[in-house]
C-alpha cells in the first residue's frame, strides 16, 4: 500500500467544498483506491468482473434447493447475457469474464474425501491468478456453483471454529431439513479432515471448491498488481478468508461491497474485520453485490476528482 | 399507486433466472417504481435532481459551524459545477437544477417570531410544486441552507414530541456548546409557537424554512405526477414529514435513499416508517445521499428489464 498517495488524497479531500469528513465512507473509498493503486488521483477506466464457476460433490448430501445441473446451465446463461450479473456489470461500466473450472467434473464430496487433491487445488488457484489482468483499476470476483454455500460454511467453520449449525444459511432457499443437512455435512467434513484444520491452504483444498480456489488465487494476483478488490458475498468471503489467516494484512486491499441475507456472512465479515458498504438483503452470488457497489466507488471518485476547493470556489471556511 | 403494475412486475421478477427474492431490496425498488410510474416495465430515462436553497434567521442563535454567507456562496458553487452534488448528479445520469429562494432575505429567527408568514410559506411551497416537471421518471430533492439542521430538528420535535436535545445533531460540525445552543433554540421555538403545534402546516411555516417548504411542495407535485421520490437526509426528511402527518399514505411514493450521520435522522425515518437503502456515514445534504442511490435504482431496473427467464435460458427450477 502507498501511504504517501493516501496522505495526498486526504489532503485534497479536506480542501474540497464540504464540511471535512461529510462524505463519510466515500472518503474512505477514495483513500483505499489511492493506497492500492498507488495514486493520489485514482482512476477507474478499467473495471473488471470475473465470475468463476465450479461443481461440488457435496451436492450428493442434499444441501441445495436446486439440482447440480444448474451450475452448467447458469454458465451458459452468463455467456448468453441473461443473468443478473450481465445486467449489473453493464450498469457498472465493467467488463465481464466467465471462467468455468471443469464444471462437468465435480469436486469430491468432502464428507467422504478431500474435495480436491493438492494438484487440483493449485491448478484452480493458478487459473484464478492468471485471470487477473495487470492494469485493471478495480476488480470484482463472483461465483456460481450449486452447493457452494455449504463449501463456504465448511471453510469458515474450519478456520474460525464452532460447529456447522453456527455457519450455515439457507443458500438458494433450502427448508429447515435442508439446513440441517448442510450443518451435518459441514460437521462430517470437519470430522473427516480434522488433521488438516491447522493449515488454511489444506482447509481450502479439502473443504473448498475450484471456483473458491480460483478466487483465492485471483485475490492474491490483485494484491501483486496493485488492484483494489470489491468482495461479493459469503462464498467469496470464505474463499479469501484463508489469505487473512496466512497473513494478518492479507486482505488489506479488499473492501466488502455488501453483507448478504446469507446468515453467516455478517459473522464472517466481523471475523475478517470488514465493514460492508451495502446491506440490501441480496443472496444471489455471481458477484452481484460487488458489482452493485462499483457505481458507489465511481461516485466517490467523481467527487474527489471534480469538486472545487474552498479557495477555488470562494466559499468561507469555519 | 398502480397495484396491477406491481403485480405484473413481481410476476416477471419471479420468472427470472435467480432464486425468488434473491435480489433483496432491488426487487422492492422495482415494485416501487412500477407502482408510482404505473408501468410494469418502469423506465429511468429522465432522472432529475433539484436543490433548493434558503437562508435562516435562526443562525443568529449561533447554531452553525459555518457563517450564514456560505449559503449564497454554495449556490454559486452549484451553478459553477464545483460542489459534490454536481459530480454525483453527473455520475447518476441526472439533470441538476438549483433554485435559490430569496437567499439574501433570511427567514425570521423562529425563537422570536414565525420563520415565515402564511403567504411566504405558500409562495415557497408553490415554487417547489412548480419546479417538478411532469414526465420525470425519478426525482431527488436536495437542500442548502446554513442553519437548516436546527430548523429540521424543530419541525421533528414539533411533529413527534420530545425536547430539543432529543432531535439535534452536529450538522456541519458544531462542538458541544453549539449542540446545546441548537437544543436551546429548538426548545425556545417550541415554546414560542406552542399554540400552532397541532397543525403540521403551521409547524412547517413557523419553524421551517423556504427550501424545506419548497421540498414539501415538490414532493406533493411528484405524487400528483406519478414520480417516485428518493429522499435525501435529515433536513429533507423533516421537510416532508408534515405530509405524513396530514395523510398516513402521504409519503408512500417516497423511498429513503440513505440514513446520514446526523444523529436524529434514523429516529425520524423510524417515525416515518422508512427503511434507508444506504448507510455510509454521510452528512453533507445537497441531495448527495439521494443522488448516490440513483445508480442502485438503475441497476435494479437493468436486472428487471434485461434478465432471461428460467424458460428462456433453459435453466432448471427447484
Amino acid at each position: 500500500g502507498d501511504g504517501a498517495a493516501v496522505t495526498a488524497a486526504q489532503r485534497r479531500q479536506d480542501s474540497l467544498t464540504k464540511p471535512q469528513g461529510s462524505l463519510g465512507r466515500l472518503e474512505e473509498i477514495v483513500a483505499w483506491l489511492a493506497r492500492w493503486q498507488g495514486r493520489a488521483n485514482p482512476k477507474l477506466d478499467r473495471v473488471a468482473v470475473i465470475v468463476f464457476a465450479g461443481s461440488h460433490g457435496v451436492t450428493a448430501q442434499g444441501v441445495s434447493a436446486f439440482p447440480a445441473e444448474v451450475t452448467v446451465q447458469m454458465v451458459a446463461n452468463f455467456q448468453a447475457g441473461g443473468a443478473a450479473i450481465n445486467q449489473l456489470a453493464r450498469a457498472a461500466g465493467a467488463s465481464l469474464d466467465v471462467i468455468a473450472l471443469e464444471v462437468e467434473r465435480p469436486t469430491a464430496d468432502f464428507t467422504q474425501a478431500p474435495a480436491m487433491s493438492e494438484a487440483e487445488f493449485l491448478a484452480a488457484v493458478s487459473t484464478g491468478y492468471n485471470a487477473v489482468k495487470k492494469g485493471t483499476d478495480l476488480i470484482c470476483f463472483g461465483e456460481m456453483g450449486i452447493g457452494n454455500t455449504t463449501t463456504a460454511s465448511a471453510i469458515a467453520a474450519a478456520l474460525f471454529g464452532e460447529a456447522g449449525e453456527h455457519w450455515v444459511g439457507r443458500g438458494t432457499g433450502v427448508d429447515d431439513a435442508g439446513l440441517s443437512r448442510k450443518a451435518a455435512a459441514v460437521d462430517a467434513g470437519l470430522d473427516r479432515h480434522h488433521a488438516d484444520l491447522a493449515d488454511p491452504l489444506k482447509i481450502a483444498a479439502a473443504l473448498g471448491g475450484r471456483e473458491l480456489a480460483a478466487i483465492f488465487g485471483a485475490t492474491l494476483a490483485a494484491r501483486h498488481h496493485g488492484i483494489p478488490v470489491l468482495l461479493d458475498g459469503f462464498v467469496v468471503a470464505a474463499a479469501v478468508a484463508p489469505l487473512a489467516r496466512l497473513n494478518p494484512s492479507g486482505l488489506a486491499h479488499v473492501l466488502a461491497a455488501h453483507v448478504s441475507a446469507e446468515t453467516p456472512h455478517r459473522r464472517l465479515l466481523d471475523m475478517l474485520g470488514l465493514a460492508p458498504l451495502l446491506d440490501l438483503g441480496m443472496r444471489l452470488g455471481e458477484g452481484s453485490g460487488a458489482c452493485l457497489a462499483v457505481n458507489l466507488v465511481r461516485s466517490a471518485l467523481e467527487c474527489h476528482a471534480g469538486m472545487a476547493s474552498f479557495a477555488e470556489a470562494g466559499v468561507s471556511e469555519k
